[in-house]
């Protein structure tokens, strides 16, 4: 859809004020001891925490308040339909693990999102303090070392990419040797960085993040900031990937299109 | 060695000295594009950085000015002995794949050693601002959310054990076999965190550290930090690792055995 200048400038400032509101609720409970957690799945590890529940509430009061008419689908409270044609896809925690585990490496993954998928995405650090932002002509991280442009690698060899993944912890079997295909060309693999690794793609530290499993909402807030940065994601049959699945996240489209062939034969 | 209260004084001074010291010599070189980085060795893939290089310089500059009959043993330039039974061990930056990655879970490893192994131990990860500190009866961390007492966590049981480790990145197939035994039984295994690892221990975040195939500069620091923070530190025999090879590091006596026990029969 066609979105004018005033309100893209309003949904930018919206993104920023949700972001901080997570933050906010978020910290008190990042390294402490007594962390209420729970099992969404029986079979699996993934801890639902206090701070994710108060974090997605924080988000949705902000939404409330300045864009009560968006559609919003979120981790913890599901879904409600908008009637302005954008909605709203956030993760309050992504990367439960690394969050419970004290690695700083979780974030607050926030998404405007039309028919067409992410318009405007937000990677969010609060122990950190960073904040990568992508959307509407805008791709910048504000940290520790102040604000400055993201843009992605010009990487166009898999020989010379660093390839980030949870794996070995997500995918099936068949996932992980298609994965693993990737890895054994590219230059160095690294693992355990959640959405982070997005991030520094995006940030062009990182050429290649690949995954499978995820959900819409966890990578719709990526998918906004890394094609803001100039890079490219798909799932891992060229296809969109912000319904969620498998997703191939590259630095350049000629990078992407040397894994996508690999993953495809596998 | 007995050490006077004057002197532990100085070293921890001088230590904080010498990671501020390392700090400012690395952050302008993290994220740049153009890293001058070389191969060490032709058939793995540690670089080294200019900042490696800049950061142990910086730090020995420190010892010349405030400690200079000191012996030293750094990653970058070797090792000096010296003539009052004291060592600085430093590995200027540990995690150098993480470092050229973008990620923030390299670190400065800063130890000072006696003939029983480390008394003091510092990692610091310049990028986030935060320093885990250990020794002469004191442990703690100065971060983004101030200051505050580093203490391990008080895990008796394996099926509650968080587990960190490099691999499957590092070791020998005997090795990463034992290392699955172990993490067969943990609750939640977690990888690429380079040194943050052992810190994370120290601060109560995770329970449990098995790597292996490190050098002493690898490992001194952490084990500073962490048995001043209350936790043990062993290479896979139940010895003192602070020489590097095989190492486990966990939260209290009784998870190190248990966690031993399995090590050692594979």
């Amino acid at each position: 859809m066609l979105i004018d200048q005033k309100t893209s400038a309003q949904l930018i400032s919206v993104a920023h004020e949700m972001a901080d509101a997570a933050r906010a609720a978020i910290l008190p409970f990042f390294r402490t001891s007594a962390l209420d957690t729970e099992n969404k799945l029986s079979e699996g590890f993934d801890p639902v925490t206090v701070a994710d529940r108060a974090a997605e509430k924080a988000m949705r009061d902000v939404l409330a308040k300045h864009r009560p008419e968006d559609g919003i689908f979120g981790e913890e409270f599901g879904s409600s339909h908008g009637s302005t044609g954008l909605t709203w896809v956030l993760d309050p925690i992504d990367g439960t693990r690394g969050f419970i585990s004290g690695t700083p490496t979780w974030g607050v993954l926030i998404a405007v999102s039309d028919e067409t998928g992410p318009r405007l995405g937000i990677v969010d650090q609060p122990y950190i303090g960073e904040r990568f932002f992508g959307g509407f002509g805008h791709a910048e991280l504000t940290g520790p070392s102040g604000v400055m442009p993201l843009k992605t690698k010009e990487t166009t060899e898999l020989s010379e990419a660093i390839l980030f993944t949870t794996f070995p912890e997500v995918g099936t079997p068949t996932e992980r040797a298609a994965f693993e295909r990737v890895a054994e060309v590219a230059k160095l693999t690294r693992y355990g960085m959640d959405c982070y690794a997005y991030a520094l793609l995006a940030a062009g530290q990182a050429d290649l993040v690949i995954e499978a499993g995820l959900n819409a909402y966890d990578i719709q807030g990526p998918i906004g900031v890394i094609e803001a940065a100039g890079g490219i994601v798909t799932d891992w049959d060229g296809n969109p990937a912000h319904d969620g699945g498998t997703a191939l996240a590259a630095a350049t489209p000629e990078l992407h299109a040397k894994a996508l062939a690999i993953l495809r034969k596998s």
